[in-house]
C-alpha cells in the first residue's frame, strides 16, 4: 500500500513517548518487519526470538527495549513495551482512504431522524425510524440499521453490516463488513413433533471501544439483552449466542463459537476456533487455546486446553482406536499387581 | 426492548391453553427469567434445576408444571410442557418492528414478475427474472434473488440475503441476514497440476418452516439438488455442502460444518461447531455433542461425542503427549503378564 | 434445474478428448449420478466403490476408465481421468443465468474510472476511486469495492462481496456472495489495561484462478500483504488471518480457520473445519484431515490428523476422563516390573 506520511525520528520519539538514541532528523516513511527493514523504515522488536535479526537490520530505526539496544546498529526508539509503541506508530502511518462526510444521495434516512453534521452515511445504506447516531460515526455502503438502534459517537460500520432493531452500540464501536448484530437467538421449544419458535424479545448492548470482525454474528437475547462490555475485541466469523455476557477487554479470536447464556469474564483470551457450550461461566483472565471446547465452568484464571496434538494420520488412527477403549485398558491395568500403590 | 403489549392472566390462560391458578384480572406486560421476575412479568420454570428460585420469585405469574405449583407463591399457569407454553407466550409479546407492505421504490423487480398484493420488498432488493414469491413474504433490504427462484408463502428474508438461481424455498422459510443459499458447491477435479471446476448444475430445495441463521451458507448440488426437509432449524454460520440431505425437524446449532453429500436423518440435533465429513449417513434421532466430528456412519439413534475434556494447559500437554504414544503404551502393557485375562 | 443444452456423444468425445465406444449420434441432454442415470443422461465412474452400479446403469453413456469398460452395458466415453472429463462435461452443461453486460444505472462508478466495454456491474454496486477492473469481469449486486483495488480479467464477484481498499485480484478470481477481502487483521497490543489497535497497513494480493467461497474472509496484512497464490481453491466460511501466505493450488475446505502469519505450502489440502495456529509453517503437499488443528510446523508431505474418533457419549465420557489422567496412568504403568524392556 502506498503511504505518503513521513515523520522525523525526533517527532516520532515525542509522538510515541519513546527515548530516541540516534539521529532526530532522520525521516521515516513507513513501517517494516525486522527482516524486511530498509532505509526509511521503522521496525520493532517485541518477541525476543527475533533479537538475532537486530544486527543485520537495514532499517533506519528500531523500536525496542533498553536491554536490546546494544545489539542494534541503527537508530533506536527505546520503549518499555515496544509492541504498544509499534501499535501507536501504526496509527501514525494509517493509509486507509479518508471518509466523505455527509449522507450519500442513495442512502435512506428515515425523515424524522436528526443526524449530527459530521457523520458519513454511504451508498444505499438504510437508517430506519427511531435510530440515533452519534457525532463522527461512519455508516458504510449497504448497511441496514433497523428501528430504534442507538449508535454512540465515532462508530464505524463497514459495508453491508446489519443491525437488527433495538441494538445499542457504545462509542467508537467498529463493525467490519458483513457482521450481523441482533439476529434472533436460536431458541425453539420442541413439542414432541416440531420446534416452536421462541420470539427473541431482548436485544444486544455493546460497550465502548468494542471491535467486531467481518462476518461475525451476535444474537439478540431471548428476554434480556446480550451484553458485550467495553473494550472487547472480536475477530472475524465469531458467533455469540443469545443472552451471553462477555466481560470487558476480553479478546475472542476468529471462528470462535459461543453458545447461548455463556458468561465470560474480563480480560479473557479465547483462541481461534475455540468453543464455549451454553450456560457456562468462565472466570476473569482465563486463556483458552485454539480449537479447545470449554464444556464446564472455569473458576480459576489460567490457561486451558482440550483436544490432542497433531500427528501423521496413520499414527493418529492407531492412537485414536486406543482412545476408544481407554477406559477398558485403564481398568485392566489398574487390576494388575503393583498398580495398587 | 420496550413492549406495549399487555394481557390479563385470564386471556393468557386461554391463549396458551394453560390452567390458571390465581387472579384472572392480573395484567402481564412482559416476560422475565425467574431470577429477574417482578410485578407485571410472566416467568416460566422448565429446567427443574431452577425450581429453588420459585419461592423467591417476585413476578406476577409463573408457567410451570402441576408438580411444582406448591412451591410457587404467585399466580400460576399450569402447563404440561412449560417451555412450549413459554414459546407461545413469547410470540404474544413479540416486539419486532412491523413491516411496511409494498415494494420500496429503490427495489428492482424484473418487469415480467407478478407479485401478490401483500408482500414487502425492501430498499435496494433485487428480484430477477422468473422468480415467484408467495403471498405474505417479506424480502429485506439489499437482498439479491437470482433468476428462477421460487419462494413460498410467508417467507421472511432479512437484509443482504442472497439466493442464487433456481433456489426453492417452501412456505414460512426464514433467512436471517447475510445468509447465502445456492452458492456453488466446492467441486474440483485435480488433473495433476491444477483444479478443474466442476460446474454445479443442481440447486437447493428447502422445505416448509425451515429457519436459517445469519451468515449460514447452503450450497447448490453438483447434479441433483441439496435438500433441507421441512421444519429443520439451522443456527448462524452453519455450512452445508453440496448434495446434502437434511431430514425433517433436525436442529443444527451454530458454526456446524457439514461436508458434501452427507445424509442426515430426521429429528437429529447437531451441537454447536460440530462437523460431519462428506458422504456420511446419520440415522434419525442422533444427537451429536458440541465440537464433535462425525467421521463415520451412525446407524443408531442416541448421543455421540468426540474430542477430550478441557483442563489446565500444563496438564493437557502431558496427557496429549501420552496420547501421541498411546498405541505403543497399550501394546507394551498388553504384553505384561496378568493382562491376558 | 432445467437445461436446454444438448450434445451428441460424438461431439462430447471430441470436446472431452475421450474415446467413444458406442453410438456417436446418441443425444445427451444432461448429467446424472450412476444410480440416477436414465436415457439422455451422461454418467461417470471415478470412485471404484461405485463400479457395481455399472451393470444396472440406465444412462445413455458413462465416462470411465478403460479397465471398467467391460462392466458397462451402455455407450462409453473412455478417459484416463474420468473425474476430470466429468468436470469438463459439467462446464458444457452449465445452466447458470447469463450475465447482462454494462453498468446497471443504480451502480456507482467513480467518475474518473475507465471501464472496459465488456464488464458487467450489477445493481447498487459501488466502485470507488482508483479501482481498475479487467476485461470481462462481472461485479454482482451490492458489491462494494473500496479505493485502489485492482481486479484482473474475467473476475467474478457474486452479490454483496466487499473488497477493502488496495486489494489485488489476479485474473479469473471468483468471489462468492458475502465474502470479505481485506478487512483489518486482528492486531492489538495490550498495554496492561486495554488493547491498542495496530493499524493494518498491508493489503491482500490474490493470484490467478483463485476461487473464494461464500462468507469467506481474508484479512489484510499488518505491514506486508496477505498473499494467496494462483490456483488456490477456498470453500465457504473460511477465515484467513493477516500476513498469511497460501501456496499455489492449495485447497482449503469449508469453515477452516487459519490464524495470522501462517505460511502454507503448495498443493496442500486442509480438510473441513480444520485449524492452523499463528506463525505455523506447513510444507508442500500436506493433507490435514477434517477438524484437525495444526499446532506445530509440518516439515514433511503427508496426511496429518488430531482429535479422537466419535463414539457413544456414555463411552466417550469414560474415555475422556481417563484421558484427563493419562499421564499419571502412564507413569504408574511405566514403573511396573516388565515395562522396562
Amino acid at each position: 500500500m502506498p503511504n505518503a506520511k513521513k515523520y522525523t525520528l525526533g517527532a516520532l520519539a515525542e509522538l510515541l513517548d519513546a527515548k530516541l538514541v540516534g539521529d532526530e532528523s532522520c525521516v521515516i516513511d513507513g513501517l517494516a518487519t525486522l527482516s524486511e527493514g530498509r532505509p526509511g523504515k521503522l521496525c520493532f522488536l517485541s518477541n525476543p526470538t527475533y533479537a538475532d535479526q537486530l544486527p543485520g537490520c537495514a532499517a533506519s530505526a528500531v523500536i525496542l527495549e533498553e536491554k536490546f539496544a546494544a545489539k542494534c546498529g541503527v537508530n533506536k526508539l527505546i520503549s518499555a513495551v515496544p509492541y504498544v509503541s509499534f501499535a501507536k506508530a501504526s496509527q501514525l502511518f494509517d493509509n486507509a482512504p479518508s471518509v466523505s462526510l455527509g449522507v450519500h444521495p442513495t442512502a435512506f434516512i428515515h425523515p424524522a431522524i436528526q443526524l449530527p453534521d459530521n457523520v458519513s452515511i454511504g451508498h444505499n445504506a438504510v437508517v430506519s425510524a427511531g435510530v440515533t447516531i452519534g457525532a463522527g460515526s461512519v455508516i458504510g455502503p449497504g448497511c441496514f440499521i433497523d428501528e430504534n438502534c442507538n449508535l454512540g459517537e465515532g462508530c464505524r460500520l463497514y459495508s453491508n453490516v446489519t443491525l437488527y432493531h433495538g441494538v445499542t452500540l457504545g462509542n467508537r464501536v467498529v463493525n467490519h463488513a458483513g457482521s450481523v448484530i441482533g439476529a434472533d437467538g436460536f431458541g425453539f421449544a420442541f413439542d414432541g413433533s416440531q420446534s416452536i419458535k421462541i420470539q427473541q424479545l431482548g436485544s444486544v448492548d455493546i460497550g465502548d471501544d468494542v471491535d467486531i470482525g467481518a462476518g461475525t454474528t451476535i444474537d439478540r437475547g431471548a428476554i434480556e439483552d446480550t451484553i458485550i462490555e467495553q473494550g472487547v475485541k472480536i475477530d472475524n466469523q465469531v458467533q455469540i449466542g443469545h443472552n451471553c455476557h462477555i466481560g470487558a477487554h476480553t479478546v475472542i479470536c476468529g471462528c470462535t463459537a459461543i453458545a447461548g447464556s455463556a458468561h465470560i469474564g474480563k480480560y479473557c483470551v479465547l483462541g481461534g476456533a475455540s468453543g464455549v457450550v451454553g450456560h457456562i461461566r468462565i472466570a476473569d483472565r482465563v486463556r483458552v487455546s485454539a480449537m479447545s471446547l470449554v464444556s464446564k465452568n472455569i473458576h480459576e484464571a489460567g490457561d486451558y486446553s482440550s483436544g490432542t496434538g497433531i500427528m501423521k494420520s496413520a499414527k493418529w488412527r492407531r492412537n485414536a482406536i486406543r482412545f476408544s477403549a481407554l477406559d477398558e485398558l485403564a481398568k485392566r491395568v489398574n487390576r494388575l499387581p503393583g498398580m495398587k500403590d
